[in-house]
Order: C-alpha cells, then sequence, then structure tokens
C-alpha cells in the first residue's frame, strides 16, 4: 500500500466546490472517479482545503492509499487523461503512510484575491476576478491590511456560518499590488479560517472606496464580530494558489 | 441619423466567431440583437475585424447608424446590460456618418498570440493560451521573426481558403516575450491576411522547437507557398488587443 500525494490545480467556475455533496458535481468528485477508473480501487482522496464553490486552485493537495503498481510520478499524467480540461493533476509523488494533508505542524498556505478595477469590465477577466468599476484607494488598503498581519483572534472574519472554537490565526504575509487594472491581494498564513480571505477582501474593498477609515481593521479585529467586517468578497476573485509543507 | 462606434472585448471561447454564420451564434449576432433591443430598429453592424470562432477580443470595433435618442458615449451602459457577460462594449463615442472601419488609410492592428509553457497545463490559462510542454528556445524564435518584420508578400502566411489577391501587408513590429511560462507573440501591423497571426505561431513555435532555423523563415517568405509554413496554431491563444486609427 502506498500513499500519493498529487498537487491539484482547477478552474473552479463550474464545479459546486472541493467537497463532494449531493446536489452538484465537485473537484474532489471528480478527482475520486479518476482514481477508480485508473486503479479499479474504491479510493477517496483526503483534501487539505475545501475550497468553496467557484473558487479556483492552482495547488491545492490531496492524498490516497493505492495497492496500484504505476508509477508514482506517472499518476498525474495518467489521471490528466481521465479528467475534464478544467481539473490538473500538476504533480504526483509518494509520501509516507501516515502523511495527512491537514494535520501537519509547519503548513503555509498562500491565497491571492483579484479585484478587476477598470472602467469597463474585461471578460477575459471574468472568470477569474471580481470586477469594481469604481476607484480604490491602494495606499489605504496596505495600511488597512497591516492591522491583519500577525497573531490574531480572526472571529470578525469568519463566515457566522462556521463551526470552528479556535479562531486564532497567523497571518504572515499581506501584500497588496496593482498592474494596470488588476489588483491583487496576496495573503499567506498557517491557516485560514471559513471565508476569511474573501471576508479580508471585502473589508480592505471597502477601506479603498473610502468608507472606512484603515484603522477601522484594528477595531473590527478587536470588536470580534463578523458583522462589522465588509461582505464576503465573490468567489471567482479567489484562487488557492500554493500550500507549503516546511 | 448618428453614426456610433462601438469597441467591443469578448471571450471567443463560447462563440462561432465574429461573422453572422447559420450554425451557430457569432459576436455580431449577439451585438445586433442588443442594439434591437436598445433601440428597435432593425440594425446590422458593420466590423472591423471578422476574428475566427474561439479566438477573442479585448479591442475590436463596430459601427451602426441609429436615430436613436441616447447619448452615445451612454450606449456602452445600455448595451452591457442586455450583452452576456463574456461580450463587453469597453467604449462607444459618435464619428463622421461616413467613418468606416475597414476602409481607413491609417490603421494599426495589434494581435497577441499566448503560449503556456509550462511542465503541466494551467487551468485558469485554458481557455486564452495554447499549451506546449516542450521547451521553447525563446531567443531563436526572435531571430526568425525578424526576418517576418517589414513589408513583404505573406502568401505563405495565409490560408489557403483565402481569396484575396493582394496578399503584401506591413508587419511594424514583431516581439515575443516570455513571463515565467507564459510566452506572448505580439504582432501589429495595418493588416493582416486569413489566418496569418496564427499561422505565423505556429512556424515560429516550430523554430522554438528546433524543428526549423530562424532562417527558415526567410526562405518560408520568398517561396510564397502555404504548405512551407508551420501549422495553424490553435484559435485559443489569438487576442485581438487593439485597433488603432491614426
Amino acid at each position: 500500500m502506498k500513499r500519493i500525494r498529487l498537487t491539484v490545480a482547477y478552474d473552479g467556475t463550474d464545479y459546486c466546490g472541493w467537497q463532494i455533496q449531493p446536489n452538484g458535481i465537485t473537484i474532489e468528485e471528480m478527482l475520486n472517479r479518476a482514481i477508480r477508473n485508473l486503479t479499479g480501487e474504491e479510493i477517496r482522496v483526503i483534501g487539505a482545503s475545501r475550497t468553496d464553490s467557484g473558487v479556483h486552485a492552482l495547488g491545492n493537495v490531496a492524498v490516497f492509499d493505492t495497492e496500484s503498481a504505476i508509477p508514482p510520478e506517472r499518476m498525474s499524467y495518467a489521471l490528466n487523461q481521465r479528467l475534464p480540461g478544467d481539473i490538473v493533476v500538476v504533480r504526483s509523488e509518494e509520501v509516507a503512510p501516515d502523511w495527512h494533508p491537514r494535520y501537519q505542524d509547519h503548513i503555509r498556505k498562500t491565497y491571492e484575491y483579484h479585484i478587476y478595477n477598470g472602467e469597463a469590465p474585461n471578460p477575459l477577466r471574468k472568470r477569474y476576478s471580481a470586477y469594481l468599476s469604481y476607484p480604490l484607494d491602494i495606499e489605504r488598503m496596505r495600511e488597512g491590511a497591516a492591522y491583519l498581519v500577525g497573531e490574531h483572534d480572526f472571529a470578525s472574519f469568519c463566515c457566522v456560518r462556521s463551526q470552528v472554537e479556535h479562531t486564532v490565526r497567523t497571518i504572515e504575509e499581506l501584500t497588496i499590488t496593482r498592474e494596470g487594472p488588476e489588483i491583487v491581494i496576496r495573503v499567506s498564513g498557517n491557516g485560514f479560517l471559513y471565508n476569511m480571505v474573501r471576508i479580508i477582501a471585502g473589508t480592505l474593498i471597502r477601506v479603498g472606496r473610502g468608507f472606512y477609515g484603515p484603522e477601522k481593521l484594528k477595531e473590527i479585529l478587536e470588536e470580534k464580530k463578523r458583522t462589522n467586517a465588509g461582505v464576503t468578497a465573490p468567489p471567482e476573485g479567489l484562487v488557492l494558489t500554493e500550500i507549503l509543507y516546511f
């Protein structure tokens, strides 16, 4: 029995997120089907990050156990022949039999939130960004973002439907860059609460628009109430770019 | 009667190109429908560039004549309410009643051909690039491209189905850039033959792969036979980025 780790990229537009559910096709389900088709075994992958409906990934991670004799490094190629073009196994490799993609001491996840901030929408960026026509003050957004870096209780930035008990997380880096009309909020940390990156994006957009002062971020953090933060920014702007195990 | 010029951007993936045809939905047809819905007039647009099935645009141009009292600059907004999200009117403005988007003395069209040249395909670039896994030598491609710049008879780079008589065109600029796995062939000129940019891309890919020497481009130009050039590169990599009237 071997444990195989897959690094998975996908365009989430046409999927109901990662996790298997009764009412729609998910990434997890497509991976399970491809692996069963390849190995003939009743396999279910274990994923690192259960991305939401419409959210994209360049480096989500999943593992599964198999008796298959196919060399682990060749599995990516064989699986890609059995997956639709909007899901790609970027890499496959053998890991220790007890290696788990979520329970690791040293994880660093990186997400990017993309905003297309032009006078008119760009149809070539529609699937992969949130469109905002009004001007955003990047400098103010950066000032606000600075309050979020470090270890904090992010209860205000967690979807109310979430049931996690501990809402303390560490954001190691949070940068905001602009290239022409494309704004990228890039955030790295040891873990993120449900909807946390999209709520951070929605709140920073309010700061960029001038509805909130940058120092409002400090206040929102301290109040620990979801209702004080901005709206959850739409899923199409979000990409899970990397999960680093170190 | 006013003549209105539209600058149009679209994701061509789900359309059978620009020009109206019996067997599929086209960009031209969607624009006509939206304008008819807005003005109540039986209008047909005249387009600058009849892009092929699957080809994208950021700045195609079309005109139409209308009696509508809607201010010309506001038409873009009103039309975008009536168009699907993958077609966007970026700008609308009044032009002289005899202004024609194709018959102008000073036109400069710019196209980009995008290649995703990574170890694995990137699902977020699948709709907007051609995927090539083998290494490409950009320097050799640039050497080859240099032979194409200037005024030449591009008969070798024209689809055999084309019926144009004159195949002399001027390429003013042809650059090849690489940023990470993304290679962009950017070409500007006063006009392009049917499939010309995609045949140039296909031929330069052969040079980058090492099948052709860079000097082969000179030979192909001189022979004036379509069969000597490379294959027509796939449509999803092509974007008509700008049409400049000066």
